[in-house]
């Protein structure tokens, strides 16, 4: 199962509201996964819990559909509720030891941790991966602070056995280099919500990550 | 059990960020506990969800040392988590379907529905009891809306056979009438959370409540 769930997270396409006047999340989303992405996270920060329930039934059924995962960031109740796969959580959501106390066997959780203090945290508390960010400088998440850099990914993958997923300002150019420091995966939102063509960019994104991946 | 859970729901104290200037949100929620509110609701708006588990911790401890209910508003996996008795929802959170596949039995749901169509329709979806309201004109939420009187109170209380509970403006001086209406209880926010006295203004508001719920 490790190997097979590094494998899924090479690529996490993140939702975002603010994917192109006139488009849709689910479409962008829909497109991303005919491009061949392994897992998506819905990420929906200033909506209410009923639109994202309502959303993420829309988005379990699409990537059940495509053999991919699905992680609800930061509402365990929505993923659950709807049936995900995983739930994704920040430092200030619920904690990962109270998520797993409600969560089935089997249930993934990831957490974002920038240091290898939090990482080494999240993972003696039950985290099936960390997110680790922002790599690069990223527009996307208002809140997201400096940059940590390639760096920071390798001594956040030195310090845990579980997977690591670089985020933050990721793209076909430096996607590699992130998973070359010892990432498992990279997760992007604007690299692929804002892209004109999300099919095309997930596709390219993951040209160069799966011969990495294939080392397992 | 409804009998119980009617009597329980008689006072229902919301607590608010806004509880006057050095005071705090658990130390005012124990003066009510102690003036005998037999259920609390932690309300935590602006709050993340870590703040939120950290409160509801304290908070489960001090219901169940009092004897009393706690519902967590619109976190479910919150409520989950941390063993409370029970969440509230509106009709823009987690759907009430959803919520009662991911509680275990005895989790109690309370589900905010302003006319009789949303009340049944919060029934047949598995609540426990519905909130009504604005009753009366109220400052403690933003998003209230208009009042809706004692008037609908009696519609939406003709309309279920779960309990109905009253919320908005109610005040020491107008929760009988609630009761009158048809309510199980009432739902307050400003009498108690920015009471001179949290403690004399629980024993006050329970006083005319008590000998209309004895009715059972």
């Amino acid at each position: 199962m490790t190997a097979e769930l590094r494998e899924r997270l090479r690529l996490i396409v993140v939702t975002d509201p603010d994917c192109g006047p006139g488009r849709e999340v689910a479409h962008v989303a829909r497109a991303a996964l005919r491009g061949g992405a392994p897992a998506l996270q819905l990420r929906m920060k200033d909506a209410s819990a009923r639109e994202t329930t309502e959303l993420a039934r829309i988005l379990v059924a699409e990537t059940r559909a495509a053999g991919a995962l699905l992680f609800v960031n930061d509402r365990v109740d929505v993923a659950l509720a709807v049936g995900a796969d995983g739930a994704h959580v920040g430092q200030d959501d619920l904690p990962v030891a109270a998520a797993r106390r409600i969560a089935p066997p089997g249930f993934l959780l990831g957490v974002s941790a920038e240091t290898p203090e939090l990482a080494r945290a999240a993972e003696a508390e039950g985290a099936d991966y960390v997110g680790v960010g922002p790599v690069y400088v990223t527009g996307s998440k208002a809140d997201a602070g400096d940059a940590v850099g390639t760096e920071r990914v390798a001594r956040v993958a030195a310090a845990v056995r579980i997977p690591v997923v670089g985020i933050g300002g990721i793209t076909i150019g430096n996607a590699a280099a992130v998973l070359h420091a010892g990432a498992a995966g990279v997760a992007v939102i604007g690299a692929v919500m804002r892209a004109d063509d999300p099919h095309a960019a997930t596709r390219s994104l993951l040209a160069p990550l799966a011969p990495l991946t294939a080392r397992g």
